[in-house]
């Protein structure tokens, strides 16, 4: 909790009794009664979460000083303190734990408090006079936490997708310049980690730039399923206490504000208490974080080594690898994104949970939702632009090691396949083995084919096109 | 295993040494080392994905045919093998563990084994005469198992999620028939389990139409992500071996004898390695696993009692529900779509866990990724069919119980936040769940509003529809 | 279905109704009704669930004639049903879907019902003869789906969990004689992938043994908490209609019969309700997955090449590795190993769910918790005797490679800390790196150390035991 | 990052070059270059695993002063600064984030590096001379991240499953307080959440209690699982750099400092790379979580209400409900219970996955294994409490409600089972429920049975025992 001052307090109450307040707390009686309630962790409500609410509040208090529902002093205020609070001020008041009971109603009153504080303030009214200006009466007119907190939530996820979309397209860039960058090195592709045919370096980046467009596309696409908003349907989504004119009005509003391309949901109810949107958006982050797992998990087998692994690529060093070990250098920044990935999957077990067990009109475990899904889209953001920018972007190929891995082996054994069977290919594969020769040398020694049949149908760079060697 | 009729056997050979197959067995040496070593569960391959990839064979030999690779006897005879399993024949020679190894391959020899001794049979020779007929240089011609089986697993993904995307649509009807039907039933709104405002009956069957509409159309988008295939890439996607004429043509054909729109992907190499596709197709079922599992449930305390629970609503009998308690009824229909959702749940967790998996060129555990994936798409589909039809259709809603539990609730002073304020209304509820008395009862009492406006201020009927109530 | 030679029916009825039951059928209207409710998977109750509740009904059948409550004919013949069908009769009789709802009471059912017409074929009645022998009076008497089926659960658990055991023991067993057997064969350690230190390969099957007896340990601990039995509990727990003796001799009859060590939950209600047991288990399986998953791994990375790979070990082939790529030979049984492992993880995923989601005084989805702990069981059994076998008696290790790896690295630098200091030796990497020399050579170019504090420092065998080397 | 009072900086190098580090921090240029890489998340490493790192520092430095490898002097010093640092100072130092990559080595470095900087002021030096003190060569003397972390890891999981244990412990008493304060009132039990089977108030409670008794033993007898160290295995768990006496010396004096009864591995090279042991306290805090959801979800149901709910018990108010509907109070402590028990699945989720991922000599997730388990250990220890103080201890039983319920349902018909069999009995049923009559009404007008007869088998309280209704 902040630490005050002074010992000085205020007293606030509730039907439940009165409590203390620090007097210059913007927080009040609700709010302490949930820090009382849910400290369970040490973690705050993500400050893009209070920044969307402050948001809704500001367009609520817009709306209603335009229909005169609030007096121009009280709408003024409350509008200045919300963009106080948009801008930086006030986020160590809010101190609610961000796995708190009761469907977000908390960090909601939090916001409530604390704007209305300030706005007493700017009005020249002492804190907690609440006679003046009111959480609820006022910043509250016409809301519920119901329809606030679910609007905010996609306004703030909303918000940090675009950010992560714009990410993914920086990734697939960087994935594609290595792509031409290495159009022509070749290498040993493998599968089930054996060797199988040679391919080109710059295809193993075009595969995963292209995985890396799927998620791009997937995650500009999911925004619209977003930004259908329940403002209005107060409690349950019936609207009750919300006339007609308030919900047009704060629906364009928050469109104004926002520029998020946000729309009325024809039927507040509904996203009232089903949550399978955000289920939705964690799936798609959970699809992208297979493909940043897979290809992390891949850069570091490549990266293997210097001397006993594979060698064919060289990530750039970030940091000292070790605390004993002299000179080592381990592929951090890899981990880092494979380890990120787990954390997403993680978070979108919670985020499924909690949508399942919504009951009725309502879900209560929306915060436990807010919380995973904002974490998980900020960390995926932030890891990749990292990744990319101290890892893939100056990866070096060893083109000379990718070079003797593919000539060692017998690739290339699958381009006689036309040319002489299977049977005979796997044949000249068996004796290449045992005696620890190469394909085309044991080919030449076997007579099979003629020497400039060989040599054609054996091209590596010809292997890495479709179409059947030699013909 | 299949049993067999006699004891004869052929032999077969492959590099490793030979075996001796039942004489009548359609599958050849590579099945039978299969089944030795990977027989873990009781379960086979799904049929779905062995008739897809049959149909893959079967464009290969239609299009080898008519480039000229493939003989017409030889090419004919494959087509009518094919068929003849697509007709439903030959279901019990598919005989490897639905869990192996060897990123499919094995199932993909079964096929291949099984396609060749019939056609074999077909062609008037004798089963295991690959001299005639081979499961790798005819049936498989320029085709590798990693083409083959992504491909197929798109094909059979696709076939099955029309089907459930047709139930979606039945079950959003069924559902909003309901909201019609009752949308003039009043009843309690419930929030966090706790009376909260009315609403009317229909509205609650419309939220949930709203979030299954949600799920059908998310399901129907995303086919089209499925229906690019990789078939022409061969081992790794390069194509070695491929040529692009075939390549061309098989694409055309499957097109045309799967009338399902697939397209050439033209990066084969990124769909022979990234499954991120698949994770998103869970994903959406995971989602709507999160619908399912939250409209069951609601059903199922709806439904409580008859008498010790809310009793607002009665699901059908279907069967009798106790080998003890006389007369009892229980919600088994909405138990098994709860049940079914967290099964389709745990699938996406084998498909998460094996797509991110995957090593460089291939991913190895496909085979877990198919069974889970087709698994769901079937299993969903039935569920959601046979809870509509014996569940959804002839729910009956119990009016006088929704209205008794709603008289009895204070939910509706609410209603009076505009008139009294939060302060006065708070105090009201108090009182009446003191005394025992409903809200219009004090309300009276008190004497704050005039009769008339008693009235006009908690109808309930008014309340459940936005505006402030009595305005 | 099972499908029935003719078309002959008899008449079977419940409160419900009446329904025709195939003449020749053994089981009756509520199998029947099950299978027209719950047909959404392939897949019937797992048999080892089926072998158990009937073992349970032989106990009751066996106490009640002991105590006079049912007659020696009667009872007897159903005991000889019992046994007739633990014996493997009438297997194709219990066809309820896996995934049923209702607690399990159909499954029960169909067991009432197949005993009860076995029993009265016995007894020289007709099937369907209810008045004879009834499925709930005779064969169920005193019991309920609620105290059979967890009791049934546990036995089959115990069953399947006793042989998991002895599997780790064997796999423990296997991997220790691989320990010994290579104690003097040196080879590179390497973490994040990165070359560490000089290791003994026997060190690696080492640490791998260790990992696999405390699962064995854990699995043969927990069977402890399975012992405990609801039986007698009946519906809710209670006991109503189960009288004392009944539920002692009961017991201690079912001690008898399967000698597991069972004995009477002392709070039947707890067991009745309550299914954090099964979550255990399948987290100790989960736990187990996780070092079968790791152990799989990391062989099939010792095993990456033949050329293009680490290619320390070589695992023995089991089947031909590709349908195009000549002589291609793959790690299947390692991937199969590590596919089953997430395969355990998604059952564990399921029975989470379920367990979480019972309420009040029953747990409704104990058939997902049920179908899929046994085949975890089951299938973790077969794919680790399978995986000893098939891969682990017969891994070869390429001492020549081992020893090139670790000479190529400058793994042994660290032996130089406590001589030279971190800078130093980072120093001699660096260099060593960048000449493409060794690190013995740029020491001795360095002329740091005398020659024979070299050779005694970087000795790599004395590298890898604890101590200062060279001290 | 810490903000620092003037712009000064020192010059710190690594092998990778140098970097300014702020005059007067006392992390160093490994800690600067990890914040540089990693910062993803807002989350800084849990300060128990930081207090467990220092605590084996400590005991290192000790050590090393016993046998003369330290200069007391320097030993003296490093001791003091991790005393420090144990007793609450320098906390805003561990700056590196949670989810770093590098398995540990950066969370490792920021203590080595604190310790030093505080080493260094304490023996009058200035921050950064590591010339007479260093992080490497003095601090982190025969220590390497790969056992000094496990290690760590294991003391901080101890330290905080204690706790947890005695919080499962009053959890039990709370509940068990509950189960003898209401054994004499009596209650309708439901299963499938319909009418079942009279009960006794307190009966339930013992049900939870028992299941809780179970979690508190099981987390009571892993611990020893976890007191098995590898300190002194150094980089791969083979000892390098470690000489026996230290070994011997660092576990004794680790012993003496914690009180943990901690114990040297046999085989640290299996501790080192193998981390099934905190999967295995993750899973039995995922069970435990299963049976928390489940007595939180139904408090939640049992007080749902207050009129149109079940309304058996009422939660003590800890907050406003809501912030639109006057009066409403929600059960916001067993919201925030069944949130926390979501999280820790989630949190298990990435514990498994990163469990999995180990590869060969070390697993590089373990900075998220230790986020993750400490997260849940926490945080489940200060929900239990927060629970049982704000609302298991002050339930209030609405007994009249109770008996409401269970005299309107037909949950007593089943004691008739004996006397009237099960036919008759279900015919009461459903006359009982088609003319909204009770049981005894409506047997009393079938005059099967006399008077007596009725009263006495029709007891409830009788019914609530193990036996016949009646006998």
């Amino acid at each position: 909790m902040v630490s005050h001052e002074n010992d000085a307090y205020r007293i606030e109450q509730d039907f439940l009794g009165e409590k203390p307040i620090p007097i210059d707390a913007y927080y009040g009686i609700h709010t302490l009664r949930a820090v009382e309630n849910f400290s369970i962790s040490n973690r705050r409500v993500n400050l893009h979460l209070i920044g969307a609410i402050v948001t809704v509040k500001k367009a609520a208090a817009i709306s209603h000083q335009k229909l005169g529902n609030l007096s121009s002093p009280i709408a003024t205020a409350i509008v200045k303190a919300c963009d106080e609070i948009l801008n930086g001020s006030y986020s160590e008041e809010f101190i609610v734990d961000a796995y708190q009971g009761g469907a977000g109603t908390s960090t909601h009153m939090n916001v409530n408090e604390v704007i209305t504080n300030r706005a007493l303030e700017i009005l020249g009214y002492n804190k907690g006079d609440y006679h003046q200006l009111h959480p609820l009466h006022h910043v509250n007119l016409s809301q519920s936490t119901n329809d606030v907190y679910p609007t905010a939530l996609r306004i703030a996820a909303i918000s940090l997708l675009r950010p992560l979309s714009e990410a993914f397209a920086e990734l697939q860039d960087s994935l594609q310049i290595k792509e031409n960058e290495y159009q022509h090195a070749i290498k040993l592709g493998r599968t089930q980690l054996m060797d199988a045919l040679p391919m080109m370096v710059g295809q193993g980046f075009g595969a995963y730039a292209q995985a890396i467009a799927r998620d791009r596309w997937r995650l500009y696409k999911v925004e619209e399923r977003l930004r259908q908003i329940n403002i209005g349907g107060t409690a349950i989504g019936t609207g009750m206490n919300a006339s007609l004119k308030y919900i047009f009005t704060i629906t364009d509003t928050l469109q104004d504000i926002t520029s998020l391309g946000l729309a009325r949901s024809e039927f507040p109810m509904d996203i009232t208490q089903n949550m399978d949107v955000f289920v939705e958006v964690s799936g798609l982050l959970k699809s992208a974080a297979t493909n940043l797992f897979k290809i992390s998990s891949d850069l570091r087998l490549l990266n293997s080594g210097p001397k006993g692994g594979l060698g064919e690529i060289t990530l750039p060093p970030v940091q000292v690898g070790s605390s004993i070990m002299s000179g080592k250098v381990n592929p951090v920044m890899s981990e880092m994104v494979s380890q990120m990935a787990m954390k997403i999957m993680a978070n979108d077990q919670a985020i499924t949970l909690a949508a399942m067990n919504g009951q009725l009109e309502l879900n209560a475990f929306t915060p436990l939702i807010a919380e995973a899904l904002l974490e998980s889209l900020e960390m995926m953001t932030k890891a990749i632009l990292l990744f990319k920018e101290k890892c893939l972007e100056d990866i070096i190929i060893n083109e000379d090691i990718c070079k003797k891995n593919l000539s060692a082996s017998c690739a290339i054994a699958t381009a006689l396949l036309h040319h002489i069977g299977h049977h005979h290919a796997s044949e000249l594969v068996k004796k290449a083995q045992q005696e620890k020769k190469d394909i085309a040398t044991v080919l030449r020694e076997s007579h099979i084919l003629p020497e400039d049949a060989v040599k054609r149908i054996l091209d590596p760079y010809e292997i890495t096109k479709p179409g059947i060697p030699g013909i």
